[in-house]
């Protein structure tokens, strides 16, 4: 096998990094099995014309294809990697609805695949974290109050391991809609498509593009700027102000003021509202969400989601829901990437036992069973080269304790302050923090 | 969305049967760890040449194409999906050979997709849970002791979910390849090959294959037919019987010798020597495994694996290794299909709070929120419906206890017992197996 590059935008992670990854999930899982959401795994693939049917993304499908399939064979001639996972989760529920409980709370956690143009942030391969809640008929809105507060509880508990705090901003379709219309503006779709590009160029060419592209009145295009414009914790008398009324306008902020209260009370200071955010709000329906890194605002959001009035219908129910998803590669890169979290050790091992000769192994997997039989991660030495290279061998793992096997009888070596004491594998235990390896930010 | 039929070859679970699968991972990660296995996790993809150069398997890969792709675009036509853990682990040990420590204890957990026709226990879409342990040009034997004995550890310890125990099946190349020699035959592979189609097509048609196929004399395919027919613990004098010796046939009963004796010590009557297992025997080089369950033979193998001595070589190495994989798919399809384990409940929560009226909800979520603080899973009601549908609501799900906020008081009912009694969220405390859904047999 030669000399072997990486495959740009399907990052891989060393054994230490993997670490850090997997205790961010363990992480996000605890809080969202803390509050009642039942894991799900779909498969990897759907058929394509359903994956097809779902807006911009669907264009980046990867196909696939047997290498043995024969020719114009059609049994699954049909079938691409998803892009994400709200189109298997929807055809899940169709699926399963029977056998089902409604309002069904998931989460998902998976990889998913597109095939965009790989840049930081952006991966052809990455995992994502999904929650949603989704009733058969009718969804209350209180899930879109409590569902960002459960991301915003699952990513600030991420602070243990060094990930900078968040900030959830909010916004909600029945606003800009509810405004839009009272301009008397048609189609609110396209003008929601030109108001998502602010940040990428700029609001003196969004004016434009709102009068020329849209068809747009320069008031019209000066209110729908002046409401973009809108960001914080109180914004419904700074709406109002902009002189524009409408049934839908009062209710989407209604709605708003309702999630920032609650949001106020539960966990201070991380949801704001701010009016710009358009994303998807052409297939969302209700609140819309996104979240930004406090000091990486540049890589754009790491959790994205909102409210939709039809994930998916059968013949008997349409399942509305309130939905939202971490992308895990995108924040973890940034996060490995910065240094600002690492693991304590590569390996799970908190003990090696050394082993004297080769005709004594058996004496060092005793005592390697011994201490695994109470929990500790023990590893036995590869070889019965001379106790320096054996301690070396657990050093370069960071594994932090050597244990001895001799005539004498049991001793147990810190590596790291060279403290060595007789010890019983029966009774020993390394202190907690070395039990396992902890993720922490570098500079602890 | 139309009725939604499933997938053929793809299976999914329902929430309380992924819960199913989800304790059976957690626990073969948590016997991998305590072992000193570090996890990776690989991307999905590999170069399609990288696929094909190895085996059979390597006939059943997808091939991807990403739609917008322009016709002829070479930047990745060659990418299909990996259809084991080993290559993509071969190329991960050469592509970061210079940052990893060796031997190398590995594990990894992931879908694999194969385009084979889907049967009972063959899957297109399935998950492995692999550890491998590699050695930078050399690895001592004793890892080929280890390692079975480690999957043995993992898989016995599912009987506490009701997994069936698990019989360890080994032989070893040496001993088949020694044992060919001394008979005078030269193109061993390929009557392993035939050998392998025992179980398949009866001992009779292979006597026939040999002589006719593999050019055997009758003596030769008797000889071949008695060593296959050898199993036990205590199998060196039944090889030697035969009368046929060689010093790659000694060195190979060695081996096996001290396999079964240090497995006899550690693990009492799980692992077992079946000399006609030959599986692979042309791509390992040692030993080999194959792992029954007991009752569920038909299933065929569940782990299987063996020592190779070049998983991978790059200008500086080649990497001799040691490896086995659980088909964690094949295993949960029958251990969910025949009902063998269940979860108490699909959903994570133990507790739900009755809200009273909506205009009181925040209470309810208070409650919520002290309890899930203390670890306990939570899930507030939908709606401010009669308590009766809300306590429907929680018994539809198996969610043991209902909390009630009144103006009394705090109240907490056990629904199985229909016991209600005055509780303090910041002090009461489910029983333990209340607390998270248990996997357990039906019978208990």
């Amino acid at each position: 096998m030669a000399r072997i590059a990486p495959l740009s935008g399907f990052p891989e992670w060393l054994p230490a990094d993997r670490r850090v990854e997997s205790a961010v999930l363990a992480h996000v899982r605890h809080v969202f099995e803390l509050h009642g959401f039942a894991e799900i795994d779909t498969r990897a693939v759907e058929p394509v014309e359903r994956l097809l049917s779902k807006g911009e993304t669907s264009k980046e499908i990867y196909l696939l294809r047997r290498l043995q399939e024969e020719t114009g064979g059609a049994d699954e001639g049909g079938l691409g990697l998803h892009f994400d996972l709200t189109v298997p989760f929807a055809r899940y529920v169709v699926e399963n609805a029977g056998r089902l409980n409604f309002p069904f709370k998931r989460y998902q956690i998976q990889k998913v695949w597109r095939g965009e143009r790989p840049q930081e942030g952006r991966y052809r391969e990455f995992t994502q974290a999904d929650i949603d809640v989704v009733g058969a008929g009718t969804l209350p809105f209180h899930y879109e109050v409590e569902l960002p507060l459960v991301m915003a509880e699952a990513l600030t508990g991420l602070q243990q391991f060094g990930v900078p705090p968040v900030r959830v901003l909010v916004n909600n379709r029945k606003v800009s809609q509810g405004f839009y219309e009272g301009l008397g503006i048609t189609d609110v779709d396209a003008v929601l498509r030109t108001i998502d590009k602010l940040d990428k160029i700029g609001p003196d060419r969004v004016r434009q593009a709102l009068q020329q592209d849209n068809g747009l009145t320069a008031d019209q295009a000066q209110g729908c700027l002046e409401l973009a414009g809108i960001a914080g914790t109180d914004i419904t008398d700074r709406v109002r102000a902009l002189g524009v009324g409408s049934p839908l306008l009062e209710e989407g902020l209604e709605e708003l003021t309702t999630l920032l209260e609650a949001a106020q009370h539960r966990m201070p200071g991380v949801v704001q509202a701010d009016l710009r955010i358009a994303r998807g709000l052409d297939y969302y329906t209700g609140t819309v969400y996104e979240t930004l890194l406090a000091g990486h605002e540049d890589l754009g959001s790491v959790c994205s989601g909102g409210r939709y009035d039809s994930l998916a219908s059968d013949g008997k129910n349409t399942y509305p829901g309130v939905g939202l998803s971490i992308g895990v590669t995108r924040l973890l890169s940034r996060v490995l990437g910065k240094q600002l979290a690492q693991a304590t050790r590569g390996v799970p091992t908190a003990v090696l036992v050394a082993v004297t000769d080769e005709d004594h192994r058996a004496g060092s997997d005793d005592v390697a069973q011994a201490l695994r039989a109470r929990g500790i991660p023990t590893d036995v030495a590869p070889t019965a080269a001379k106790f320096g290279k054996q301690i070396r061998f657990a050093d370069r793992r960071g594994i932090p304790f050597v244990w001895f096997v001799t005539a004498e009888g049991h001793e147990v070596k810190d590596i790291r302050s060279g403290d060595q004491v007789p010890a019983d594998p029966h009774t020993w235990t390394p202190p907690h923090e070395d039990l396992w390896p902890q993720v922490v930010r570098p500079s602890q």
